[in-house]
């Protein structure tokens, strides 16, 4: 049903979706009748055998309280949605609603991996090399234990391996998010999980700084959800105020403006690979299941890049890497004892 | 002795600061020898009264460690400064050197004011309306309580009325860096800091997010210093990608160069108006003196930034508005009692 903008942005996304993909299938859940209504205004055929239409009558808001989304609304577009995961109807979700209740939702009804405590989020920032950084968790968890930031390093591991193509012989490389590069920088949680890090069996390249998720030192930086939601909107409020100011300077007399036009090519060019659109889609890790979180005020051209997040994921096997690494933790925690 | 780049840097920031505060004194801490040889050829004239030259027979380099800098280096240029501010014969000291040992020495020599526990480090970031936005804490203090948050809120508000001109009737706005607007939100220590900063005789605004630190809606936004650092170093991060993607794309060919040619006095304008530069010079709040940290690679114009800030903290009676609003809160507390 699409967030902040509905059908006008999920069906145009499913358009570009099917066609970049020629193989893929969607489940179209939400609203039958405004669904079946709405499609041929967006190009969208809901006569091939690739799109299914699922009814559900609910709907859950960005107001709606934890308890209403989960206990009360048991039709919701996002419920329905997350059951045809569980039911091996889908492959995975993908959702622009409500992050909270998508995340209780699927975790109440997914549950979580055996040795996961808690699901993180992790998403895609851009970095200079162009090849983006992926960074976890971005507000699922506030207060993290060492533990659960080892956790998070493993699910993230295993994400950029299904998410990147670094070549089959290279491990991604995973890096704490610090104050500094020294063992003795941080607080205490991060302290203690640099030291279970050194034995967790990913390429952990030590403590990173803030600044090198844009440097593209690093595939995989780790850091908790209070940490990683401030960087987020840090990231994105900048963002914004470059864009205004940028574009306010090229507006400001006619002859910036005839200035703009010789410099266009180099500013879109420029947009486009700092575009956030491009690395829309939130994975939540930890589950038993594939759930994508799509940003609420997504386009379609965002909206279609969650939609390719989640199809790479499963093409690639991102569960099962997930998992196998959570059972080399375990037999590697076994032998070192 | 001027961080990472030395004299060249300090020296003509000193001509630029005592061409702007026509009643401003210098007091030039380091290698006398050096620093009489070098000031002709940067057009400094050391023979007015507004000049002074203090030797100081060490340097604290960036890699000693603290130990070494407290305790080994007691004539070191950064300890020797100190002691001017100690001894009234400086109103405030200003270092480029490392950050950790500036904090250390301060904080041994000056001690802190009556009601704080630990100092803690502000600075402006650049925000939409160009009037900047006060952070703090940005690094000294990675494990903070409520308590602790509290005392910086009140260190930052009184900050704010010394740096910006608001109008006399204007309480600085003070906002709680949290992952949300709403009251739940947040880790222990921010939660409980809220409900403590309710209390407190500032103009507390409630939750901020990270993206706001960058559209103005507030003046001061208070958070520890391990999510200061990461947001701070974040915010660095992603303007050296953009602004390295940018000239990327200008420099790309010759007619690209052509239309940067034409783009120029617009992304001059941009550059200048977002140039970090202007707001160098992190305060070190709670001490009983005024101590500015400039950033350790300022070139002269920061570090003339850094040399204005200290300037205007004393002119504006900062730790008159510090002292001041920590005797408010202890008698205010007293009254709630």
């Amino acid at each position: 049903m699409g967030g902040d903008t509905g059908l006008s942005v999920t069906l145009p996304a499913c358009v570009q979706f099917l066609a970049a993909n020629p193989k893929a299938q969607l489940i179209l859940v939400g609203d039958e009748a405004l669904i079946r209504a709405s499609s041929p205004h967006h190009g969208l055929d809901l006569s091939t055998t690739r799109v299914t239409v699922q009814h559900a009558s609910e709907l859950v808001t960005m107001d709606d309280a934890l308890e209403v989304a989960l206990r009360r609304k048991k039709d919701s577009s996002m419920r329905v949605s997350i059951n045809c995961v569980k039911d091996n109807r889908a492959q995975a979700a993908v959702s622009a609603g409500n992050t909270g209740a998508l995340m209780a939702i699927a975790r109440f009804v997914l549950k979580t991996l055996d040795g996961i405590d808690r699901p993180a989020i992790a998403s895609i920032l851009p970095n200079q090399l162009g090849t983006g950084t992926l960074v976890l968790d971005l507000g699922a968890n506030v207060d993290c234990t060492a533990e659960h930031l080892q956790q998070f390093a493993l699910m993230g591991s295993a994400l950029a391996q299904a998410t990147f193509d670094y070549g089959s012989d290279v491990l991604p490389s995973v890096g704490l998010l610090n104050i500094g590069h020294e063992d003795i920088k941080g607080n205490e949680a991060v302290k203690a999980a640099a030291a279970l890090l050194k034995n967790t069996p990913i390429n952990y390249i030590g403590n990173v700084e803030g600044n090198q998720i844009f440097t593209g030192d690093v595939h995989v930086v780790v850091c908790d959800g209070f940490v990683g939601n401030v960087l987020l909107k840090t990231a994105e409020g900048l963002s914004s105020m470059v864009r205004t100011k940028l574009m306010h300077h090229f507006k400001k007399n006619w002859l910036r403006r005839i200035g703009a036009i010789f410099a266009l090519p180099s500013i879109n060019a420029f947009r486009h690979e700092v575009d956030g659109r491009r690395h829309n889609g939130a994975a939540l890790l930890g589950l038993r299941g594939v759930v994508v979180k799509s940003h609420g005020g997504a386009d379609a051209f965002a909206f279609s890049s969650a939609l390719q997040r989640a199809h790479d994921a499963v093409a690639h096997g991102m569960l099962e890497l997930v998992t196998k690494g959570l059972s080399d933790l375990s037999s590697h925690g076994a032998t070192a004892e």
